[in-house]
């Protein structure tokens, strides 16, 4: 095995082998694919302990998170196997004939859902296991019955390729075609570019950065035959701090503010990078630059991730006033007024930093949340008392979840999950790429008529 | 009132009076809806006669099919009102917290469904009520709780406004503000392009052409913040014609067809503009074109319609054979062999007319299905016996909405339907436009975690 970008012809060859696999494999029983699913789940767990080691090496992550990613993985796969083999899963409805009905009789109407053919998965640096080869979105995408090429993250190819092995051995034991899945690598973006343009893709699935997202979207609806894209892009995710939960105790809530924003070195979708909260709470920002100020920095996945923080907290000391009393690159806190923001700390910074702003008063507070982009998640600590309707319809529209007087940090693989939101959080806001409701982005629902 | 296009002024107007209004219109309860909707459909009835006289002058469809036309329309708001008075619409899940879960305890998870915000609505030339102001787009939308602003179709302005009229008594009288819908008019494609590019436009709705509707999408994609369009464009909507049915009553069969090719002078989007037979069964073709040479052309809804049906069938003729014996334009029949095809008569020609594609057996006719695009309906009239599985999925990746021994003129309003299909017959495979479904192409879904 070799790490090195799929060639034209590699690429080609494996959609080939996707396209000729989707007629039997879409074929098969709910039941077989749930089958397949858990005999992936086996086969990850054989590799046994060099896949902990391999993804430790190559993510630098703690092997108790890579452990814990692990069964985070084989826990979603169980998860979409028990979803399928509910036949609930299906949304089938029957609109029985009337043929008695005037003037026109009323056919049989009997709605179901179908996949939509190949997929190409694009796998996020942040998570080797669990948003990568095996992760959320390789698992939807062939709960649906939708064949899957992944293209491995250059950050950890050997744990793509140990992973990818897993597959294809349940892909066998299944007696499947090989063509239900193929792992290609590629660095160059040329590889990305040929599999999302290629004719025989019908969708992709894509967890990292705005600028990758939104690249391979911009691609796919320019196709002469566009397709979905569900490009999961991060956001800075908003968190709203009200008087009188911060009175009540101060210490735990920026404890766990600056637990959240420095959990995995920051390099969560889902970390809280701004915080949003009134001049007269801001001496709240002292004790929370103090809980970041006794944090370590830690390793990050990647030199390239390293470098961007750097810049990153660089540029956001330029415009904003740092509280934290480290020197950059570390955990940081930053702050800056609503009324005379510049906008350009506002944009996500990836790594454990966050940057408060301040508002006049709860008027201010809603203007300004609603002058913001979209947003995976959007939390509110709030005594049930202050926290206006208002304010939780103002944030609702920006998010595709609200969390109340929790961390964002943690995302539930779990059946009302909601991880998407309105773009730029990611290309379609309808969508989740967490949690069983993931597998609706791979099927359409279509209608048979008077079906013999 | 005049038809004049809207002036850029006038359509930032109608956009900003949805924006203010959305706030307060997705905040309503779904009975009040429910209210809002029925007293739209009140105000349509109490418009009376002059109704059906405007749309019949302007449309040039008779009185009959106008009538029933606006039965549709009140039926579908009605429909759509049952729909979201049953709280289930919003597909609530629930997943309880597990406080006591290790290592970490699950957080109480809660999904529902939120409004997109201001939909921007095209209606179609031909169904100048039921895919038009108050048509499935525009209810579907309010039902969701998105206020409408509705592009006129310049070919029955005066009908437009008449509907138009009623839905803003219905606002007024039910107390919502006048930004929950908008009409304007617009020949000029410079009206769309500004409606479908204004940064507060959320999700289009559009039935008409390939080109119109392409073209709204295009736009849509390249915003800074793309929006989700619903164009359904039409197709040629294949019917696959087998032996041993065609055997049983043949005479019924032909008529049948020439009904559903001439219905409403071919200008349906379901109609059946391409059959496919074996060569044996040739002989059918005859009787086909017998039925066709009976049937009157009619009336165009437009000029522009009837020109393009002129050269549509004098194109046909150039690659395809004329079975029909009447000069053209008339209602025609054509047949080509499928081996020696030019795809030029695949392409959909608006109106009575269709195109018989001859293949040698049934493992042609499989081959010949997968090289189709994608298209709304695909029918198949064959006894239980010569139907066989392969065929049946063959055709059912082609389509939206697949017939067994029917005709596809005639879309149902119904919870089972689906009014869609794969690019290019729509621009989103996974929603309908027709049924209640058809809400969901205007929701989000949303999670609140831990709410209070």
């Amino acid at each position: 095995m070799n790490y090195t970008d799929a060639s034209i012809a590699e690429i080609d060859a494996a959609i080939a082998a996707a396209k000729a696999a989707f007629p039997i494999y879409r074929r098969i029983s709910d039941a077989k694919r749930a089958e397949f699913l858990q005999a992936i789940s086996r086969e990850i767990m054989a590799i046994g302990d060099d896949l902990i080691q391999t993804a430790c090496t190559e993510s630098h992550l703690p092997e108790a998170r890579i452990t814990g990613e692990r069964g985070r993985a084989t826990g979603q796969i169980q998860a979409f196997a028990d979803f399928i083999s509910n036949p609930a899963w299906k949304k089938e409805i029957h609109d029985p004939a009337q043929p008695d009905r005037t003037p026109l009789p009323k056919p049989d109407l009997f709605q179901t859902q179908i996949p939509l053919g190949p997929v190409a998965v694009f796998g996020a640096s942040n998570f080797p296991l669990a948003f990568s080869v095996a992760g959320g979105d390789t698992i939807s995408a062939l709960a649906a019955g939708c064949p899957v090429i992944f293209k491995a993250h250059p950050a950890h190819p050997k744990t793509g390729n140990l992973v990818g092995g897993a597959i294809s051995k349940a892909v066998t034991s299944c007696g499947l075609p090989q063509g239900v899945f193929s792992l290609i690598h590629g660095a160059s973006h040329a590889v990305g570019s040929h599999l999302v343009q290629h004719p025989d893709i019908q969708a992709v699935g894509f967890t990292g950065s705005y600028r990758g997202g939104k690249a391979l979207y911009d691609l796919a609806v320019r196709r002469p035959h566009p397709i979905p894209v569900y490009a999961e892009m991060g956001s800075v995710n908003p968190v709203v701090l009200l008087s009188d939960k911060i009175a009540e105790n101060p210490a735990a809530l920026a404890a766990g503010l600056a637990g959240s924003v420095c959990m995995g070195v920051g390099q969560f979708c889902t970390n809280p990078g701004l915080l949003i909260l009134q001049k007269k709470d801001a001496g709240f920002l002292d004790l929370l630059a103090a809980e970041l100020d006794k944090l370590p920095l830690g390793t990050f996945l990647t030199p390239g991730i390293s470098d961007a923080y750097a810049a990153g907290v660089s540029n956001l000391a330029q415009h904003s006033k740092k509280l934290t009393s480290r020197d950059l690159p570390s955990p940081a806190l930053f702050v800056a007024e609503a009324a005379t923001i510049n906008r350009v700390v506002l944009e996500e910074v990836f790594g454990p930093c966050t940057v408060a702003i301040l508002v006049e008063d709860k008027a201010e507070m809603i203007s300004f949340i609603e002058s913001l982009e979209g947003q995976l998640t959007g939390t509110i600590h709030g005594t049930k008392a202050e926290i206006s309707e208002e304010l939780v319809d103002a944030l609702l529209q920006k998010v595709g979840r609200l969390l109340f007087n929790g961390f964002p940090t943690g995302v539930e693989v779990s059946g009302a999950m909601v991880h998407g939101g309105p773009f730029p959080a990611t290309t379609d806001s309808r969508s989740t790429s967490v949690g069983t409701q993931a597998i609706y982005r791979f099927v359409r629902m279509v209608c048979l008529q008077n079906r013999l």
